[in-house]
């Protein structure tokens, strides 16, 4: 029926999607260099009929995805390692058709609670991670335990990072000559930490609108637009794969380059992109990236790709050149990283449990680690998962580099995060003595530690210059551990710190 | 005649170029996926006859262009929506000769006052958008109404912004142990405001010069080189095509590419450049624009780019597979703007002509807003025009996205205008109680109100901070609304001010 | 019987390796678009017998290389202006044979302090510039001429910027409610400065690792790895041709892109990248390279590329369509340069010898200017050598630009030189006040002039605001020059050191 109605909605669209994709006669074509191209199923027919005119630019580019030419049941039967799906057998409700909108956008109409009906169909607008796991169930479990997919609790439900996201975000007015700070509304948090983060995107209403096809029904979400990678979703689900393979043509190579994770990782709180550009394996990919495979399953170190991309070491399956397994493929992106080096005060073992708001340091608060460094061991890796984590990660390396090199490397990166956590303490040491002295108002007082000008000096100190450092000993990144908010940030902002306690009243020195 | 003198210098690169260009002979040549490639006029030959050798980089250039491969006789020929000219008929005098050298530089002689006899020819070297608009008079008139073409005058003849500018570029020097400022030197300006705005460029004088094929005569033309915006030409006109279609091969592939803009539109006072790159459109962009068509004239969405560009939202025809028009061509850069978010203190309406040296707020300065954030009403775009060029923009992003995205995007960027003019509000507080309180010297005592330590801070809270945060907003580039001078920076610096202020006797708060 | 150990060893990855390089059959094979593969020899046979599985990426990359491809006898046949080396003759001992793996890493075994016995073989793992010298000695005799070649002792050797380092990278603790500044540790240093500079990298023992092949030998060595420009290697000498020639490919196309140098010059102390990228060069660059050759030699101006990369200005052999010679191939990166325009506290002629530690100024200071700008004459080039290096860049620059566009760049570039000098000449005077007051510990005192807070303001007027201002004006990056570190940076920073001044008590003003 509903193919049927589909067919009654044809516009003068139709054709131009078919060709574009070059299917849907009666039999299946050859796509050059792609092998055979799947079929489109009647309800994804009609769902192409209307949008390629009312929204032409995605049907085009689900027309250039691999869900529009390889079927599921096509790469069921690819090899272990060619295979970009990951169930036990295709669905079978799909025969040898592709992955068209309606296979994604019908799936569980119960469980979304974005489900409206449209034009015959139970359709909703947020294909969730859910969704994408009844062909990629293994990277959504993968996903599941990756701090990533918690990112929405693990600021909003941490009582110490609500109160920096407040100091921030929140507008601050002069009231009688003085600050006055206010809370942040959640429009601003959407458009700022969330924006990475993830909102919730929740049902709260449903709007008319009247449209070439007539007046329909659209569901009102809060939350939306948004791609974040711990977007909370009207399933109940968390997450969205688009943050790395962004709709609608869901490219494996878009998720292998690095400007992808440049989008929540340039900043100069998590500088890594950054860092990497100027690392030289960021200059090989600059300089000759033009002829590398980004498409090749699995990916084949120093054939497909000369210098290693962020995925090539955090995520990605590589094998040698005759299929030798180095690295397993991997949603958790801290599964070959030992240390945490980024967003919290001191370097650390990374988390037990993806969701962080549960860790509680020392002194009670929800931190990897006391103010002056001690870490929550209970709540972190042990040393010997560390070791596992990082000898993962080195297989990588090995590829290209000897093992003295690669000892090398990191007995430098270590030593680097011993000596930001020391340039970190320093600047904790000065800020505790403006809170003793009465110069600024500290925890004693219950006031938060984020909202006055020598507090802020001090988060910069670990937010910006140690993390920038951080990572510039991770990938080689020279001067965003010196001069670019590196060592020369973290020792100037000291000597400004002395500086500023030095010239008040009752100061540290006269 | 002239044709015969360019035989006579003929030097042995002439077969160079016709070798590169593959043209010239009796008849005209098939170029392989261009189609029929246009005859050289004799004056052209000439030129590129010794040009070959003495700027062999601008020939070769000149040789890869549209230019010199598509007579504008057949440019016309094109249908409406292919074509890239927009004259009524070709100018005869060329019959079906290519565009070369001869054509522009030698164009409205009388005019131009940088015209030189140069080898029998009277040639100038500042090609202006008047001589671009003998093909191209429309895209030259939408021009001439974009702010862009008035940029060396909005700048120049805008007092505050001259006093701005002063504060910058002049030398200040130590004078018995006190600053003292001077104003800025034109070398200097040229060098800094005026590379983007535009300089003015006038014959002061002629030079000669001692040449390979003799003495010869070259007029001393002031503010030369630039390519600026709004530079004021010799032959009066406004703005230089080069800003974004550089020569010689004026690739409309150069001007669709973000990279162009990012000349003017990268620093931190206009950030757009990097918002884009952290965008998901811009993620889209550097990973797969090697596969897209950025030639392509109509540019059709989905098909030839799956994401936009700069162009694409704000200046380019768009097109959808049917070749339905989706975005009109323009040359006006605010067509589909109905806010100016940067270099202002508030977030405003438009203004209502491209000129913005006239307008006068409240206060009777040339500004949009008075200090407090009033729109200066008369001078800007109303309600109906804004909600005008606000659909324009959308019809570009409803290629793609649902209107519930659309919709959900633009709320959250008008709260962040507010939430930004809020937070720079609270600045203007801030540095108005330092000039009451006789810390700084403001207007009241005719003092620049760009000078003193706590006034620039006040500059950067609006100029640099609020600016990155709506830009983020517009475009969806996360970090430059938080740590990447966005909210992060604005909540400091209300804060460090607040902290100058109560460090100075008779501050704020003791 | 190297040979004979090689295919003892020789494991199942053999063939893999042949496959991806197409060669070792009994005949040499035609490489498309190559031309005639080498031969590889049994030595270098040997090791890629084991090394395709052992470092895959590395065996791939080196396939992918010009080394593989041509063999040095091969490559002496080539015309004078297509060769890549710079050899009489071929080394004999070659043969026809291509420059594998045997035929670097085992030569000078003897000079090598690095060589180790490794199956059979006197191989050493860091391959030096005398090892590429037996190829392509011009370019180590060039490089040796180079600042960059002793950037370690010119860092290292002067005292000045020991103290620099040392107060940048030295761990600050707080004893007694006090900074207390420590000397930085080696691995630091490696981690910063010396990463681009070069570190030493000395043999201090050997480890034993047990391998798929058995247990093995392995020198360890310090300062590892590196690839900085002035690296000190193992057999003494200097520099890393892979610092722009990353291994395996060492492609002509990486050294090439401006991607390349930006490891090293991005930075707010060297922005020439960030600079390059928003000129009209770098948009151009950017916008339309992946249709240029980067690969041709010698690179011909206009044809192979539209604007100049770094290397095309300032390194690289340039010819015109009819292969004349516009500017000579040199290693010799201030050979174009008549100004230095970075690192030091004013722009200053460039030094006569590459070795800058032995410069003395008026002061007696490791300097090329006195602390208020006096050149050290002595030590620096004269005004006719500048002028011979002004002239040798502006050939490049004549290929497309007219002498009146060079004439007013460079007009500008020098009157930037001296605003800049001048504002750094202020910032000077600024900190001298606070010294002569007993602000701030100076030269008089024997303290360190880059300690303190007010000392830190006045270093980053010259090593980051003033050097980026010049690199704008020397290419044009307009944004560079005002709002992103440069005029408006200078501007405030010598009013916030003003302001600091004023509020101190003593300060120059009250």
């Amino acid at each position: 029926m509903t193919g049927f109605i589909g067919r009654n909605l044809r516009p003068k669209g139709f054709s131009t999607w078919k060709a574009l994709l070059g299917v849907a006669l009666p039999i299946v074509l050859l796509w050059p260099g792609i092998g055979v191209c799947a079929a489109v199923s009647a309800d994804s027919e009609a769902c192409v009929g209307c949008h390629t005119t009312v929204t032409p630019g995605i049907v085009a580019d689900w027309a250039k995805s691999g869900h529009a030419r390889v079927s599921p049941q096509e790469a069921a039967g690819k090899g272990t390692l060619e295979r970009m799906v990951s169930f036990e057998k295709p669905p079978e409700k799909l025969g040898g058709n592709s992955v068209g909108c309606a296979e994604c956008h019908t799936l569980n109409p119960d469980a979304h609670k974005d489900t409206v009906e449209h034009q015959g169909y139970r359709i909703h607008a947020v294909v969730s991670p859910s969704d994408c796991a009844v062909c990629h169930p293994a990277e959504r479990n993968q996903y599941n335990e990756n701090l990533m997919a918690h990112a929405y609790a693990n600021l909003t439900a941490n009582s110490l990072y609500e109160d920096l996201k407040n100091s921030i975000n929140g507008v601050q007015t002069m009231e009688k000559g003085k600050l006055e700070a206010h809370s942040s509304d959640l429009a601003t948090d959407q458009d700022s930490c969330l924006a990475c983060h993830g909102t919730v995107v929740e049902v709260t209403g449903s709007v008319s609108r009247s449209t070439d096809m007539g007046d329909m029904e659209f569901p009102v979400l809060t939350g939306w637009p948004n791609q974040g990678v711990g977007r909370i979703n009207p399933d109940g689900s968390k997450g969205s794969c688009a943050s790395c393979h962004p709709r609608h043509q869901f490219s494996i190579e878009t998720a292998r380059k690095p400007s992808t994770c440049s989008q929540c990782h340039k900043g100069p709180d998590v500088p890594a992109y950054k860092v990497y550009s100027v690392s030289k394996h960021g200059n090989l990919y600059a300089s000759l990236e033009k002829d590398w495979n980004f498409k090749g399953v699995p990916w084949v170190v120093g054939k497909d790709f000369t210098a290693p991309t962020c995925a090539a070491c955090h995520m990605s399956l590589v094998v040698g050149p005759e299929g030798q397994v180095i690295s397993e493929r991997s949603h958790g992106a801290a599964d070959r990283l030992p240390w945490r080096i980024f967003g919290l005060i001191y370097a650390h073992a990374h988390p037990k449990s993806p969701e962080t708001s549960i860790i509680r340091n020392a002194e009670g608060l929800p931190l990897p680690t006391s103010l002056t460094g001690k870490p929550a061991t209970d709540f972190l890796i042990d040393a010997a998962e560390q070791g596992k984590r990082k000898a993962r990660m080195e297989k990588t390396c090995l590829s290209c580099h000897s093992q003295s090199w690669v000892d090398g490397h990191f007995a430098r990166f270590e030593n680097t995060l011993q000596v930001t956590d020391a340039m970190t303490l320093t600047a904790t040491k000065l800020v505790m003595t403006a809170w003793e002295k009465g110069l600024a108002k500290g925890p004693a007082l219950k006031d938060s530690v984020f909202n006055e000008a020598i507090e802020k000096k001090w988060v910069e100190q670990w937010l910006f210059y140690a993390n920038s450092t951080r990572f510039s000993a991770a990938m080689s990144g020279a001067d965003y551990g010196v001069f670019a908010n590196g060592r020369w940030s973290m020792s100037k902002n000291v000597r400004d710190m002395q500086d500023w306690l030095d010239s008040r009243p009752g100061g540290a020195r006269k």
